[in-house]
């Protein structure tokens, strides 16, 4: 949403710039068009032995419910670093990456989620203000009724298929909900 | 660059919110929190038998270098979606996605190129207002003095190596110039 330019505080309008193909905020006052672009989530799958690391969320959406630790890559890092950051900021451990795992776009909500296969260095994790529990679970015990959103059900799901089949191999897609807004 | 609040037009302070770590703009008069995030540029090296098609650039930045078509990645589509539509723009060319080849993370300008190798439908492409001309090249005659962008010269270097070796792998990395600035 956008109301009033941001570089020169007057009102903007929602329409298609000239040459252009899509409405743009654009300000007729300083002239400026104000793009908007989909966001990256970046993640990883901790693994520890035969176990990977989850958190219960301690913030909406979703709040109370089980997820990979992932969030919106910031300027100025690569998306291995946001993997990284984001485990570290929502778990408090430690992780190397292991591979690009998935690579799926999120059309109606504008987001692209890339997730990592990771290796933690050690057992050290603990609740963070974002995640209210912290644990490693094995495949038997993953809380699947209790997973927050599609797009880690189905990362997870793909992950421990490749398990059985001995060979973990990046996975693209789209979760396209797009024609049911 | 933000000046104003686009929700309620006030001044912004470039500050650390509470419980973050990172400086953002910040309205204090409404509360709204402006987040930046990197874009996606999304492309292809679009292939027809054994030449690839390339753009000469009709707009700046590198006005008059050849790239790959690709462009940022639009709210609604998918990074294929994306890809596609930019060569289409590009070059006038359809094209079906094969594989996703390169993911390039450039921080230091805060974007993450995804380069897919993509089949030509047919042989129809010409001029237009974002490329002066749009031509087929073969190996030898890629102008590699006349390449617009680094992340553009590597996956071409990486595509060509790739080609001998008979197979194409997936690349992934960053371009790291962020201690030049």
């Amino acid at each position: 949403m956008m109301k009033f330019c941001s570089l020169c505080a007057n009102p903007v309008n929602y329409i298609i710039p000239a040459g252009d193909n899509r409405p743009r905020h654009i300000c007729e006052s300083c002239g400026t068009v104000h793009y908007q672009n989909p966001k990256i989530v970046a993640g990883c799958i901790p693994e520890w032995q035969n176990e990977i690391l989850l958190c219960k969320r301690a913030i909406q959406p979703r709040l109370g419910y089980w997820t990979l630790p992932a969030g919106f890559m910031e300027n100025g890092e690569t998306t291995e670093e946001a993997a990284i950051r984001e485990t570290l900021e929502e778990t408090g451990a430690q992780a190397n990456i292991l591979q690009l795992y998935t690579l799926y776009s999120i059309p109606h909500i504008s987001q692209v989620y890339m997730i990592y296969r990771a290796q933690l260095l050690d057992k050290n994790f603990s609740p963070t203000p974002e995640s209210e529990q912290v644990e490693l679970f094995s495949q038997q015990n993953i809380p699947w009724e209790q997973i927050a959103f599609p797009v880690i059900e189905l990362t997870l799901k793909q992950y421990y298929q490749d398990q059985r089949n001995g060979s973990y191999q990046l996975k693209t897609g789209t979760i396209d909900k797009r024609n049911e807004k």
